[in-house]
């Protein structure tokens, strides 16, 4: 059977917040990704690291459930990324950006990969998105993510991957710019005409937004007291959104909207720690636990 | 029995949005709470107006379970003011504020409302809050609001009807700026301490949390394709949120979650037109409905 596949970036993360800071910790959208898939279901990843990413750097990586046979290593040095946040948390600062091997990478989707029951794409030029898909047997759900500077600079390729995408996980400032309109339900159709039936709309410290069919699910964040580190709640997110998906029986609203609560679960650990110290050492337990938290912070008589 | 009793403001708005506007219409903070919170219970307002109250200003006000009586009439002019909002829509720009009759009001409480079995204390100048507080019995529930312009100007008086408040229902930037800090968690331990058990945050299109005993509640706001005017949101959730504790059996746990919802319903409906004008012609099943689509766009399976 098919597993849950990610392309996406690892990388060395310099972050600085007011709450502390790390220089050269193991990041990138894949990391975070796969770390929280991990926690239900089996993930195949596919990223590219430099000569420098150390035995030390892997062991983040190395888990029962995360198959690492597409992690290539080329010459040079490791993609990395310095950037700040403020007291406000909501939008990091970038400071420095060293594509290094990421500059050259061009997925190369191993034979063993090439059946996955479903697909992440994480934020990367759209053409390498397609180059994916282009390589693998078309797998059961495809979602993806992107960012302002692909919506602005490729957009045509962008839309060429919405067409053949499912689910697309972006956060509210991406949606806004992509729909080129302020209101939610109206950006929600805008983009879901352009391909994805199911539309996912991350907004940081207030939660999240889900379109699908007619349904509408929102979900608040998870008020926390001691945050520490915004960097990857977004991967995290889809790595537990996309975890659950592949575990569960069916892909109906219901399920959909459990997912979204085990992707707000993972995104709240991950912005509890840097790096991703917290989010690779629960217990199954932290993650039901996590789950009841959110069921009582949102319930109410009917 | 006693009943809500609500003392704050009746305004003429002139109110420009990306989607229209009005002259002189009638709003303030009183007229939004007790129109919205008749839909729930008995009313009695406390407010002024000037001369040029015309009586097709207070057919607005004019509703089977809003007792007038306290609303004087004083020689000289309406309270006016003068706003515009941006597409973004999260916070007015104010042209014009006329004081007018408001500049010299001090509420006088009529006999008849001095034993309120509910009161809500609307955004006025504390000095004012704390005069209605010596008038009336205490009730069982004193909630208010209050505004930045009071925490930066009038900290001491605002202090002392802290103290006597049950509930504040305040927006996120007036948490932050009255716990000096900006984590949420962090601001209601600081908030509570100075005298409400319960803390309301009001976060404009992403709804509101609340701080109760060890609880919280958290509730997106409705996503609507068509908003019209924000003015008066935050008085029609206090006022449904008023409304329906006055009407719930007990003050516990479930009630306070229950009337969060019925709020947002209210603030749901003001927005969609200018003025009073959705918020003042629902039907009970108007009300139902929406409540129920609050249900559906947070519900999920554990």
């Amino acid at each position: 059977m098919g597993k849950l596949l990610v392309v996406g970036s690892v990388a060395l993360d310099s972050v600085k917040t007011p709450f502390g800071e790390v220089v050269e910790a193991v990041g990138g959208s894949a990391t975070f990704f796969c770390i929280a898939a991990s926690y239900f279901t089996d993930v195949q990843l596919v990223a590219v690291v430099g000569e420098d990413f150390s035995p030390e750097h892997l062991t983040a990586l190395q888990r029962d459930r995360v198959d690492l046979n597409g992690l290539e290593r080329s010459s040079g040095r490791t993609f990395r990324w310095r950037g700040e946040y403020s007291h406000k948390l909501n939008e990091a600062k970038t400071l420095d950006t060293q594509l290094n091997v990421l500059e050259t990478f061009s997925p190369t989707i191993p034979e063993s990969y090439r059946a996955p029951s479903q697909l992440f794409l994480a934020n990367i030029d759209p053409d390498l998105q397609l180059r994916v898909l282009g390589q693998v047997k078309r797998p059961s759900v495809v979602a993806l993510d992107t960012m302002n500077f692909w919506i602005e600079g490729k957009i045509e390729a962008l839309r060429t991957v919405l067409k053949e995408a499912d689910i697309l996980i972006i956060n509210d400032g991406e949606a806004q710019a992509l729909g080129d309109n302020r209101n939610l339900v109206q950006v929600s159709r805008i983009i879901r005409s352009l391909g994805p039936k199911t539309l996912i709309i991350k907004r940081g410290e207030y939660g999240v937004v889900m379109f699908h069919g007619d349904a509408v699910f929102a979900l608040p964040a998870y008020p926390l007291e001691h945050l520490k580190d915004p960097t990857g709640a977004g991967d995290s997110f889809a790595g537990g959104f996309m975890g659950f998906l592949a575990s569960a029986s069916a892909l109906d609203d219901q399920s959909l909207r459990q997912a979204v609560v085990y992707g707000s679960v993972m995104a709240s650990f991950a912005v509890q720690s840097f790096s991703v110290d917290r989010l690779a050492s629960l217990t199954d337990e932290d993650v039901k636990k996590r789950y009841m938290d959110f069921s009582r912070l949102t319930t109410f008589q009917v």
